[in-house]
């Protein structure tokens, strides 16, 4: 690559960049080959690190507005509170700032872009784009082709949420837990936990090794937890369908990554079962599992790809039921950014600035 | 006990007592102090073994249809094969038997029972009971007292199913996988499993540890599994109501015991959620959480209720919301089944016959 090509590709900065989700983007910017002159790590808490890339390793240093402001392109992979005060006031300087974070995404002025999607809702002058919520995106590229062909009025979503999604003191929760009932504490061959042996937790709301349970964010006064609330609001907004009913159950399981969902969309129109697995098969994003093969979190997981089977009609023949599978820390966190990043370099709107 | 008093109680055969459910069953009937005067545990394979029985070692022997025709009761918790065999010839010869296999449970000569639900099918003159699934006992349980009050209409069920429901082999399939993932054998911190290291298996379609699969029993041609078939139409036998439209996605998840279930029931009439709240926590053998709190497998593995909680509306005020848990070895088989046998003795019916 010719030097002076390369001072014109973008410099790009990454906000949490040690995290789980922040070293899976760093990996996909070197992966995809995304087209940049300078990598800025940023740890957003006390964490300093290196990251690798391009065969290099990169220190991580504290968050610098100064040195950010003067990116081309911003990723936030962090918490809401860092996207609040950064994500505006890099967006007024001239910087494209792709945020993470649950903070923006409901926002009118924001758009909440999956590219397989609504790549439309881009625009070359909200230089603030908000990625959605890791467990709601198997589902929005997975249904928006059948949104499309039959109108979605109702969606019901069981999910099986991987523990990464919680963060790194979750994950590390679950190891430990993990390790003391394969030990065999805590747990008889007969499968009973004996009283008072239950496994500490202190990062999840429940032991999660050998369980599930269904919290997954706060309860609001009407029993639903702040994912179940996130999955509905933003996959209404995703779609561009405000009038969409939408009822979720968000389970945590003890898998490391990957989020499952059983789901069931209620059509205005009938859609046959072939029919939808055509429309699935040439949907963008989506990897449709033939026949009565299923994807599993274990086999996808760091695969791209939204994963789909198990296709069949539901209560009735307006209903259609699906499996979907997608990697939470991927297509659900970092791959989306990426994606969103590739859209504006394609557009021509992510450019080096001048300075 | 007087002698002449114990001799006019029934003897009672328990065929599968070396099996996971038997050991429960048998253990219930200590536990609940079953009136009995003779157990007789039988293996219905080639398990020779002894089971504990108020405080003696009671050896079980190879099935004997002469010993058992001797018998007043018979519990047939064994495989569709070994009920197929012994039920019909049993209950011919006047042996009451409850058979937990899926064998004649849709046989409409068959009451299909779960007693807080449909003890009214029970007769004097049908000897042969079918026990139901496990994984439709909870919601059967949970979902009476407000179908009886609202209609449900449709019903869409989202199970998160324990291992040992898939019996002993399962169980050691997934505790040799936890041990080798609890190693670090196969999984990376970052949750990756390398290429080729997802876990081997063999008594179950996929690696469950650290994994969760939609695949529960055979699938058939409009791609539901044996699984949610069953679920389907046992539900609408027991509540007797044939048209209620049901679409279940039945998913394996790594917890030994308890069966989860999240639950979308659509009613003729909207039933509010402070109404429902009412309804379950006077339902027999329901366990209302309350509040915000809810039940998890782990936590309630070994009890006895079926356990509701996150009790709220679905997509619309006619559509309830719920999570169901219950033992799957318990409630979903050995409790219901000696809970029938109960029922049998509270009518007079269940009685020594001569010889």
């Amino acid at each position: 690559m010719q030097s002076n090509k390369k001072n014109q590709m973008p410099r790009v900065g990454v906000v949490g960049a040690s995290g789980m989700v922040g070293r899976e983007l760093v990996s996909l910017l070197e992966r995809r080959h995304f087209p940049l002159s300078l990598l800025l790590p940023f740890a957003s808490g006390r964490t300093r690190n290196t990251v690798k890339f391009r065969g290099r390793a990169l220190a991580v240093t504290a968050v610098d507005l100064q040195r950010l402001a003067g990116c081309d392109l911003v990723f936030l992979v962090s918490s809401d509170e860092v996207a609040r005060r950064l994500a505006p006031a890099l967006a007024r300087r001239g910087v494209w700032v792709i945020d993470d974070s649950s903070e923006f995404r409901l926002d009118p002025g924001v758009p909440l872009v999956i590219p397989e999607v609504n790549a439309e809702a881009l625009s070359p002058t909200k230089r603030l784009i908000a990625g959605p919520n890791c467990t709601m995106t198997g589902l929005a590229v997975a249904g928006w082709p059948l949104h499309r062909e039959a109108t979605v009025r109702e969606a019901r979503i069981a999910s099986y949420q991987a523990v990464s999604g919680a963060g790194r003191a979750a994950l590390a929760e679950f190891f430990t837990q993990a390790r003391r009932q394969a030990a065999g504490l805590g747990f008889g061959a007969d499968g009973r936990a004996p009283v008072g042996r239950v496994p500490g937790h202190r990062a999840l709301p429940r032991a999660i090794a050998g369980n599930v349970f269904p919290h997954v964010g706060r309860f609001d006064a009407d029993g639903y937890s702040g994912e179940e609330l996130k999955v509905a609001a933003e996959l209404r907004k995703v779609w561009g369908a405000p009038n969409l009913r939408v009822s979720v159950t968000a389970v945590r399981v003890p898998v490391v990554r990957g989020h499952a969902l059983s789901a069931w969309l209620n059509l205005a129109r009938p859609l046959p079962v072939p029919r939808a697995r055509r429309l699935l098969a040439r949907a963008p994003g989506v990897e449709l599992h033939a026949g009565q093969d299923y994807p599993t979190p274990l086999e996808t997981a760091g695969l791209w790809p939204v994963h789909v089977g198990r296709v069949r009609t539901g209560v009735d023949a307006r209903e259609l039921a699906l499996w979907v599978v997608s990697d939470n820390l991927l297509k659900g966190a970092a791959l989306n950014s990426v994606q969103i990043a590739e859209q504006l370099l394609r557009r021509g709107w992510l450019k080096r600035r001048g300075g």
